[in-house]
């Protein structure tokens, strides 16, 4: 997609802070790291987001995520990492191209702070419970794993 | 791990809101739901964080991670969704063993605030970049991917 700037970065035609490329993803620093060491993963394809992404893709960009955030580790000696993958606007998604964020982390830091709490009682636990098992059982059904 | 509670929920020990189950993984609902839907997958093994996990199981929770996030967008009609997978009590990791939080979002619920900003040079965002360049490049021609 021309207009999109991950696919531009992702081919090289914006140049970016690499640390890494293979045939199907680059991975960069973040243009404004939100803390020291913070990368994205990105594929060269365009995928909107993690519901559009192939499943391959999902399965290699985890193993990827996996490798850097273990070169942020031994590089960075951060005390922590968090993976982070943002899906739709209100979810703080600000690039509709899939990507996820390798986040090393120290303590007091404070770039990402601690989430609110919801109330939620056990009757309204169970109905969730069953609308999602009877989705996701669904799709197992259509889609059976190795 | 006998003193490990998620070893024990995902061998179904201890009782949980369970949407998902095969032979690596358990889905449930979490304990404390930070919101409508909010699950976690949990390897059956034990593994404490990324960092342990075997690639072929990381690959695993991201697929699955993928299907209950689809499930999860059938059932509840969410406006974003969050995967979120925290390393280290610094990160967020209140439980040491491995998974991946699912996080359905509805525009304003407020549960997982934007983070702060980091300011980093070029110089120093140069330095980064090589660091972990230089690790990340030394661990994948130690194990070549497919």
């Amino acid at each position: 997609m021309d207009n999109c700037i991950f696919c531009r970065i992702a081919r090289g035609d914006i140049p970016s802070a690499t640390v890494y490329e293979d045939g199907d993803f680059r991975v960069i620093l973040d243009m404004n790291q939100k803390m020291k060491g913070h990368m994205l993963v990105i594929p060269k394809e365009h995928y909107e987001n993690l519901f559009e992404l192939p499943e391959d893709l999902a399965a290699k960009a985890m193993i990827l995520s996996k490798r850097v955030a273990h070169a942020a580790k031994e590089a960075l000696h951060p005390q922590g990492l968090n993976l982070l993958q943002n899906n739709g606007e209100v979810a703080g998604q600000s690039v509709m191209h899939f990507h996820v964020h390798i986040c090393p982390r120290m303590a007091g830091d404070d770039t990402f702070p601690a989430w609110g709490e919801a109330a939620i009682s056990a009757e309204e636990t169970e109905e969730i419970r069953e609308s999602i098992h009877k989705e996701v059982n669904d799709e197992a059904a259509e889609n059976p794993a190795e």
